[in-house]
């Protein structure tokens, strides 16, 4: 099995990029193909040393930048690193697609050159959340921002599938992220939403709020791309915040400064707890195939990290298992 | 001036409440009416000692619950300690409305008893949060889960006007709570919102994304009241998972945990900078008249505080701007 990453993507493309590929391919001998300007990932490659068998290069042209329009960009650029990526998975060349380029246009170009599974109206990009309890799956997080419960439900499906086959969780708790437990609350679009959650085949718990997402109380987080993508980066924003506010303060007291350095290797692995780059990237629900977009900043850490979760997608049969779900018809979107 | 406090209202009501009033009396002289059960409130204030001659009591036979349902409430509870302090205010015997009892029911007596400001379509609730510049305002969070782009641009002006006022900020930068910076970015509201924005007499930054909220890149962040309240409740969830994380993490090790001794004056200090009781409360903007909802888990030093924001209300004439404001008949929604 092979995955195709977009080596151009990134903020730290293409360095950082093809050094994740290099360590997984070190430490598990995952087969992977580099897709990307050819002269400058053969320089980045010779700087790793000689064993580098695993590392196939396909060469592309040109590169979507973060700020290019997603939809364009994906049927402009054909020769892109991004697409070229999505194609080998289409053709049957690779298994999965990585890439750390903008979120728009990796699902763009998912959905343009891989497809979606029969029945999904839309698919949706989940993120893995680290929670008191663990983890928790929260979606959609940015790629649909006028949702209608059809939807919803699908996303609860998709999100419910991925944390029993990947997470390895059974039976997962989904939840409605909504402004209060009782089922009455919320805006339209989940008081409509909550009734047919109930009846979807699926271990619904009912309404949770913002503050249970860190609770772990379900693996589970349905909501709307919009508040998703608004949610995600917030909590991003605060927990940067929060480190900067703690470093602060300490360096304003000699006796913390003494206090942090004996602090120090506790707060680290707090930190890595926190960091994105332990959870394997967002995977893309509802392709019709594995694509995982790993966050633009990602380093070669997360890009391993995103490699196994690709493999462990393509071995654990979630696209299988979210199609047979969505061939019972019982979900299917009129 | 008066303060009107609902001293039932909260989770450590009336003890708290009291004593947070006793303590704005006892540092200012502030006058305050506390409604609520007498023979209770006299109880509570004996405990207190003598000197409390600016403490009048209203007595109040009702208390309604936090599960109880708002607009029902307010209306069927009419010697409620909640509907009575809001009517204290109607009748001009108090100034200014506090409560920390459940944040719809607030929102719902302020309405029905306070009234709304002429032209203002729907009141927003507004939390101050601390950011890495200072503080910034959220509105809506809690009151309007389904809003109209109008709705935010009253929001945005009110925000703005609070920030003028109340927290003495010039020429106050109003962003737009979105999933991305471009102009075009977003769902159907913030996408028909942004323009209108735009042309309103505000300082409008433009789109703002979660992240941006603590860096205190704007005065005032302006969304519906779903997302609003999912964003206060998710930082308030994911702020305490980190301090539990954090001491977790220190507990692990003896190293950390004699570092955690000589860091603690430090993380206090910080742990006082996140803490809503820092924060006089959540104004409810757009009625008519000063009326602020506290935190259910408020103590004294947030019921305090709330006295002092009530009473800055009131003196900088914060009802008469956004009066004046919407007189002038720009921002009318139709």
């Amino acid at each position: 099995m092979k995955i195709a990453i977009d080596a151009m993507g990134g903020d730290y493309a293409p360095r950082e990029i093809v050094r994740g590929a290099w360590q997984a391919y070190q430490d598990t001998g995952q087969q992977i193909i580099l897709v990307g300007n050819r002269s400058i990932l053969i320089n980045e490659l010779k700087m790793l040393g000689d064993n580098c068998a695993g590392l196939e290069i396909v060469h592309a042209d040109e590169v979507i930048a973060m700020d290019d329009a997603p939809a364009v960009a994906v049927r402009r650029k054909k020769n892109s690193s991004m697409v070229m990526a999505a194609e080998l998975v289409r053709n049957g060349q690779a298994s999965a697609f990585v890439s750390a380029g903008s979120t728009g246009a990796t699902m763009a170009a998912a959905l343009l050159h891989m497809g979606r599974i029969p029945g999904i109206a839309r698919p949706a990009v989940a993120s893995v959340m680290p929670t008191e309890g663990g983890v928790t799956v929260l979606l959609d997080v940015g790629a649909n921002v006028d949702c209608k419960p059809k939807h919803l439900v699908q996303f609860a499906i998709m999100g419910s599938l991925f944390a029993h086959k990947i997470l390895g969780i059974e039976n997962p708790r989904v939840g409605l992220l909504n402004v209060g437990e009782e089922s009455t609350k919320g805006n339209e679009l989940t008081q409509e939403t909550y009734p047919l959650l109930r009846e979807a085949s699926l271990n619904f718990y009912g309404n949770v709020e913002g503050r249970d997402i860190f609770k772990g109380i379900v693996d589970v987080v349905v909501c709307d791309g919009f508040i998703g993508n608004v949610v995600l980066k917030t909590s991003e924003g605060l927990a940067d915040f929060l480190m900067k506010l703690i470093s602060q303060a300490i360096r304003q007291s000699n006796l913390a400064k003494i206090g942090a350095v004996l602090t120090l290797p506790a707060l680290k692995k707090l930190s890595k707890k926190l960091s994105y780059s332990e959870y394997g990237g967002a995977p893309l629900l509802g392709i019709n195939g594995v694509a995982i977009v790993c966050h633009g900043s990602s380093k070669a850490l997360a890009i391993k990290n995103a490699v196994y979760r690709a493999r462990e997608s393509v071995e654990n049969g979630l696209i299988s298992a979210i199609s047979d779900s969505f061939n019972n018809n019982e979900h299917k979107v009129g």
